[in-house]
């Protein structure tokens, strides 16, 4: 384990649910309830009831939903590659169980089919059970919701797709093949001309070899990659990002303008034109771990 | 207290100092070593060595500064006015008191005069031991470092300033008036034609009454008030803003160009001159909070 990989886990105890980060620091938050704890096929879930942010979700010990803050992550995820590209009408979500990233998806009426590959039905279940706010749209017609192991959904797929969302947990257990050279490869390959690729990227500050090692990968198969960062209550302070991976044409700029935002009658909670604009916009210690090569904006 | 906004205040036990957001949350810091604990005549100073952090400063109980972030905060609350600002040469720190803000202020050469009102020794003194990091330039003939209350320096000065900096803590306690309509107004009158004062304004997620009531006491006396936002490791981990505000033409864009960075030499960590447009763009739920009313950008 690389020093600068910091390693989470969860304790539970009482009336608190405390996230480590390695052995130096901790985030806790005060329970009120244990909703649901469990483990699956692949990894320990957990729902809680929390004071201050609602309901929130747990795999493997890692905060992955919260009901206060999930808006910022759902939206970032979902309506920049979805504004970037220029009609988007078929869309794969790789991981995502909670539902927030096909809701925000299934909002774009020019989208005509989701296919959503989750590895793991105890988290689409516990979803569905406990938390409504992200999984209201699981039973939408337009969405085609696929138990099944995504790395081998992408290698076997016939199907192609204008966008592919990567919304998955950090690079260890189930999801770390979902930061791979092969993976890639595949989604490069189900991908239609000008298409768009996005995933959870971790963080530069807290994770810059887990950030570099998909900037890498997706480096093997797309002529450009951008990084793009948001920042989420339940998460440590630091900026997080998600990588963007186009084929042929694809940029995060050049078919996007604030008009379509306005034209789709959307309003959001976080994304804005602007901050479509702003979001590309890395800072320096981040670019100076990409040395200049990142592509240019413009 | 309003419900929205969190009493954040800090225990030191055994190797860990845990910073408490409210009742329903906290950040806990692995601490090797207390370097300082003392009480001021104004707050409650502490001083230790962290694992993953570094030396952290905590006034009252909140982080003030560690090591290894604090160039963020300070990257923001100074370069953003000193490059939106056409010829900046006299600049005011109010605060500031670990001398981050004052050393990033120095290295812009065109600046020949800054003064810096710190209301508690005790900070200045702790800062000079053991965050050489941050108080390195505290010496700089450049600068006037007055150890005096900054409400009463804004309401009795004669002096004239081009770019105020107001580097203060949460509205409680002793940086409780800087948050204040009478402070903001006296601001104004030393300020010259053109002139920019940027504030620390806490986080719309967070504590969104402190926030709308600096921006409601600054619109009291300024015709443009915007906020930007940034995010720091050892905050909670939403967006954090500063409040820009100008007299007569002041604006955060109309006097910037990415050349005047360029031109400058100056290297920097966070800020970078497509951070300096990017951060103007907040969320859409920080916008809705004042109602459109948020001067436009362009």
């Amino acid at each position: 384990m690389n020093e600068n990989t910091p390693v989470f886990s969860t304790m539970f105890f009482g009336p608190w649910c405390e996230e480590l980060i390695e052995d130096y620091a901790a985030i806790r938050y005060r329970i009120t309830e244990t909703l649901f704890s469990g483990k699956s096929e692949f990894q320990q879930v957990d729902v809680v009831k929390s004071k201050g942010f609602g309901t929130m979700l747990f795999l493997d010990g890692l905060v992955m939903v919260s009901e206060r803050d999930e808006f910022i992550y759902h939206d970032m995820i979902t309506h920049v590659p979805l504004f970037a590209h220029p009609d988007p009408k078929k869309v794969l979500i790789i991981g995502g169980g909670d539902g927030g990233t096909a809701r925000e998806v299934l909002r774009h009426q020019n989208v005509s089919h989701v296919t959503m590959v989750e590895i793991d039905g105890m988290v689409v279940d516990v979803s569905r059970k406990f938390l409504p706010q992200t999984s209201c749209e699981l039973d939408n017609p337009r969405l085609d919701l696929k138990i099944a192991d995504g790395v081998q959904f992408v290698a076997e797929t016939k199907e192609k797709f204008d966008v592919i969302l990567v919304d998955s947990t950090d690079p260890i257990g189930p999801a770390a093949p979902l930061f791979g050279d092969e993976f890639y490869g595949n989604v490069y390959r189900i991908l239609n001309e000008n298409g768009i690729v996005v995933s959870q990227a971790e963080s530069a500050m807290m994770q810059p070899e887990a950030q570099k090692s998909i900037v890498k990968s997706l480096r093997t198969h797309f002529p450009n990659v951008w990084l793009y960062n948001y920042t989420n209550l339940t998460y440590p302070g630091a900026p997080w990002s998600f990588s963007f991976a186009g084929k042929g044409d694809a940029h995060p700029f050049k078919n996007f303008s604030a008009d379509r935002v306005k034209d789709s009658g959307l309003k959001f909670s976080y994304y804005t034109a602007g901050i479509h604009h702003a979001t590309f916009q890395v800072p320096q210690y981040q670019q100076d771990i990409y040395e200049g090569t990142l592509t240019p904006l413009d």
